[in-house]
């Protein structure tokens, strides 16, 4: 194996998504972004300090390596996860999270040779187990060896490579290296020659997407555009019934409608969204507009109509899919780890492809909410399913199903996805325009482009001050562009050197500043981050006659633990005339900003055995009230404290909810 | 094998339930019972001349009948349904509904006929499939013949004896006959054996009850009481951990607690349901009160926090299970059909136990309701599952889990279930008190028990004048006790022989009258049926800010083919204040009653990409308005249909909903 040889092709950004020169995108990643302090800098050194190491640990536990060493014949006994024919691609998520590290300067050195030695025992194990014409994929190698490419629905064949594929292209991006590469070469040729309409191969695609991205950055890694094309030929084919209507139906695996005709987004979240990723790639790859036409159709469906307040997506329990459209209990919101990060994957190459503010709003709720609940502040404890509410008298025994902190899962998908997904967070806050910089999300941190760079020091979510200061020029006409988050319309001032910004200057959500920019410049944005109330659409029946609190891109829930004592969270009611303030996070990290809100408590009448009853009819429907059973009558008002939701079930794992029946509406 | 042979034992009643003379129960299900004309008539005739012949033909096509003639050896091939360990409990139900049928004197002869030939024909398949130490189960003969009784928890072994055990002892007690007792009996005597905590025994549960009920009336029809320790067994093992935690924990099987320990009812509803029942069962006849007052303490709990309006139960499509206490989302109520009928044969067992008017008004809502709902007007399409809610925009491609009328399913649990519960119903509607006759269902038709007998002339539950005729009377002082509903309380008037009776003469729901009644003597019960509009308790969020309609024992709800065109269904709002009106179902059979309500439409302004808005806060809490997106300005009225819910998506499988938001309450 060549040590440190040149890269196959240059890549123009180091990240996740290193463009090409054809690539038809309005914005570029930046090939410099670091992130050097705040809330994300404290999660992803946990993250490289305590989630990756266990994580090798738990792979270890689980079995997944000793299946990979049983199909390279080093390792005896059992397949360890008999039922489960996707546990490879944990191994390859946990891969490519270590790849992203060893190129982050932040990793310590001691870490990073630990890390890079785990790289090499794992890349050697690889190597035994792949097969002399390029086929790895421990459960058919081991279980079924006689299936191989023919149970492609349920099969996760390509979506492990897919993952594989992913973990190489990271490897080499920060390392140079290639023995991941070559592995994940050698079976991407394996399985481009498998696939196809031509004769003699296999007309198919994947129950689960994963592979059409990971082709298209591989062509972006090797310049070889028959990877691109064969992403191409996987896009192009769903959708035609290849794969079987199955318990959840064909749409389970988006093979009801072929993408550029889907109305909406439909079954399983994540295969959804990794699909729709791989069709933003290939089409600013290809050029094929109606690709992206698609992908921006399906994500705004998504975003008006199927998407929760934290971003999170996918309701149901049952097959883990998208619901109809409005249909978001608060409860039963399943909103898989999983799907929070293909959710901000996919609005990240939408953003990168158009320019459109809109991607990056989506980027921040989904981040800083229903992606970032998902992982514990110490980085040992993860949740599957982001609810944004657990009941007073919530079962804990429910099996796969638990709603909350757990330390790692029977199918594991979700932690590795959080791992690698912080390692590599810092490309995902800035972009590279034709001759700027833009500031997509707020973090201290640096980031460059074409000779152009900035720092940023902010505390933000805490705090609404963002200070930029320009730290290299090119000495030529130069836009730096800020957003205005959505939330803030119309709440923030900025100054540049010192001089007020016309708000005026906003167009689109973006604040762009142009002039020629001398090393210390300064940008100064605020933005306001007054607590409000938020309320749902009319049609989401689950959230009616509720308000959920925010504060900047945060949602905040209640929990019990702060309530006082002997109030039922069920019982509470947000009075939406009193004030709300700002408080400390009790029990909670330093720095982190509670809000507090006037409360009553509404107790609920004994209804006896059956807990349903008349509607008093008012003859002023202006001011019905539900009697009977129905209606509580308020009684003192009580201080109520919220907390950033993706701080929940750190202090008890008790009741919480993120929309809180109002007060004074007789509902 | 003997022909009509005597009972092994005189049964004291003819339906599903033959307490024995020893059994400890307030009331007794009453000898004679028939349902003469009417609601329940017309099902029961479509029952008796479509749906179970239709099963023979389903059966058939779906293998069921194929896999038992693998067992007997009389058929060669592949098993049908391999995945599924519970096949032949299907044709076990279809038999006990057939041999119901075959004790009901309104089925015609020649029907009759042919319904014994096809008894004869399975019960000797079912002989012939036997092993000779009395196994039969087709799947762990044919498809896993080594793993007999040691897949508990999912095999189903017990649960299909249970039901082959059911369907003899119905065949004996309607036609005297004994050849599928015979078998039954066998494969009783089998696991009675080995089952135990003895040593050389299997100490161990079903996954799935229905055992337990099944050997309490398998002893009561032989008179053999280890039946009904082996059932005491099995109910005082459950609970202490004999099954694995699985997929959705320990209390999918309810194996998390006891059941005299159970706070709440948990996890796969059926299976919970089943189990109550034989905890019911073997209270009664062993006179263990602790296990009546765990049932009726979990069934209160059931009723009074996880029981949708229509009396279903199991929010979860994922496990089929309970939610937590008030999770009961209207479009994702799973409310399996079975799970109505597990309802059913609970609250009657609870009945007669007990005596409580409670338990038959809740199995009146749920027959009329969550059950009806289950199976079409022409008894060819059923129902799996019986959400409350249908969106606009739901997606039909659902595979198993279809909202809408399918004629079959691959797990067809349901159908069989739907025909064994009509084919049994007159049982359900009748007792027997100390010295008296108690009407608690109201339906035409004629009751009799102790030479005391009445007939019952209704057009209920369209029209609620209920006419009682004395048809037999002992010449003694005698109770005729008739149940006034809860939804009537308040609401009725009586008269016998043409004399009012006192209002005051209820107690706890039920109106008793004693005299000495003379053939001709008449009791009148006038219920007003007026409709009404219901609220539900407030911590269930799902219907906040809604009513439903109701009208007698029936929910109502609205479909989209009802309103005027171009109405979007979630956009209705309901005025409280307007008057509720009486007209014909439109498109429905005649007779039918749909009701006329005040709506009015609130347009959903357009939210654009981002359907969340902020509240504005009013300075008045009691008049506060969601403004912003959360808003909808109500615009002019319009006259708004509903009809029962038991018969939606009759006449288009569109939008429905149970629950609509009240208009005026800005929420």
């Amino acid at each position: 194996m060549a040590m440190h040889p040149a890269p196959a092709r240059p890549a123009l950004s180091g990240g996740p998504l290193a463009l090409t020169k054809e690539s038809r995108t309005a914005l570029r990643p930046v090939p410099e972004a670091r992130i050097t302090g705040g809330l994300w800098e404290a999660r992803r050194a946990v993250n490289a300090g305590v989630s990756i190491p266990d994580g090798y640990e738990r792979l270890a536990e689980a079995g997944n390596l000793h299946d990979l060493r049983l199909a390279a014949g080093t390792a005896e006994g059992e397949y360890a996860n008999a039922g489960c024919p996707f546990m490879d691609s944990d191994v390859y998520k946990w891969l490519e999270a270590v790849a992203w590290q060893l190129g982050d300067p932040a990793t310590e050195p001691e870490r990073a040779e630990r890390f890079a030695a785990q790289v090499a025992e794992v890349a050697e194990l690889l190597a035994e187990a792949q097969e002399p014409d390029g086929y790895l994929d421990s459960y058919y190698q081991v279980v079924r060896p006689g299936s191989r490419f023919k149970e492609l629905a349920s099969g996760h064949e390509l979506y492990c490579a897919g993952h594989l594929v992913q973990a190489a292209v990271a490897h080499h991006r920060t390392t140079g290296r290639t023995e991941l590469l070559d592995v994940a070469r050698r079976f991407a040729d394996r399985i481009d020659a498998a696939f196809g309409q031509e004769e003699g191969r296999i007309d198919g695609v994947c129950g689960h997407p994963e592979i059409e991205t990971a082709l298209v950055e591989l062509y972006r890694c090797t310049g070889e555009r028959r990877y691109l094309e064969r992403a191409r030929y996987f896009i192009d084919r769903r959708g035609h019934g290849l794969l079987p209507g199955g318990r959840w139906g064909r749409s389970y695996w988006q093979d009801h409608a072929p993408v550029r005709e889907a109305e909406a987004v439909a079954g399983h979240a994540v295969r959804q969204l990794y699909l729709l990723a791989g069709v933003v790639d290939v089409s600013v790859e290809t050029g094929d507009a109606s690709l992206l036409e698609a992908a921006e159709r399906l994500w705004e469906e998504m975003a008006a109509t199927k998407t929760y307040l934290t971003g999170g997506i996918g309701s149901h329990h049952s097959g883990e899919t998208f619901g109809d459209p409005y249909e978001l209990p608060s409860e039963r919101a399943y909103t898989e780890t999983c799907a929070a990060i293909a959710s901000a994957m996919l609005s990240w190459r939408l953003l990168l492809a158009t320019g459109r503010a809109r991607y990056a709003d989506h980027l921040e709720r989904v981040l800083f909410n229903g992606f970032l609940s998902g992982v514990s502040l110490d980085g040992e404890r993860y949740l599957y399913i982001n609810p944004l509410q657990v009941r007073e008298g919530h079962l804990r025994d429910e099996g796969d199903h638990t709603a909350f902190r757990t330390r790692w899962f029977r199918c594991a998908c979700c932690p590795p996805n959080v791992m690698r997904l912080l390692a590599s967070l810092p490309h995902y806050f800035a972009a590279a325009e034709a001759d700027g910089l833009v500031l997509h999300q707020y973090a201290t941190g640096s980031y460059a482009a074409d000779g152009f760079g900035v720092e940023v020091a902010t505390d933000y979510p805490w705090n609404g001050r963002i200070r930029v200061t320009v730290t290299e020029a090119p000495g030529a006409d130069r836009a730096l562009a800020l957003r205005i988050p959505q939330w803030a319309a119309g709440r923030w001032t900025a100054s540049a050197a010192g001089e007020e910004v016309d708000r005026e200057a906003v167009a689109d959500g973006w604040l762009r500043l142009r002039r020629t920019w001398r090393p210390g410049d300064t940008v100064v944005l605020d933005l306001d981050l007054a607590p409000r109330l938020t309320a749902g659409p009319v049609q989401a029946d689950a959230v009616r006659g509720c308000a959920a609190i925010e504060r900047g891109p945060l949602v905040y829930c209640v929990e019990r633990v702060d309530q006082p004592d002997g109030i039922r969270l069920d019982e509470l009611r947000l009075d939406p005339a009193g004030p709300l303030g700002e408080g400390e996070g009790p029990g909670l990290p330093s720095g982190v900003v509670a809000v507090t809100a006037t409360g009553r408590v509404a107790a609920a009448p004994d209804g006896g055995w059956w807990p349903y009853g008349e509607v008093a009819t008012a003859s002023d429907a202006g001011a019905a009230e539900t009697g009977g059973p129905g209606a509580g009558a308020p009684a003192g008002s009580v201080e109520l404290i919220a907390v950033p939701y993706h701080l929940w079930a750190h202090r008890e794992e008790g009741p919480m909810r993120v929309w809180i029946p109002l007060a004074g509406t007789g509902v």
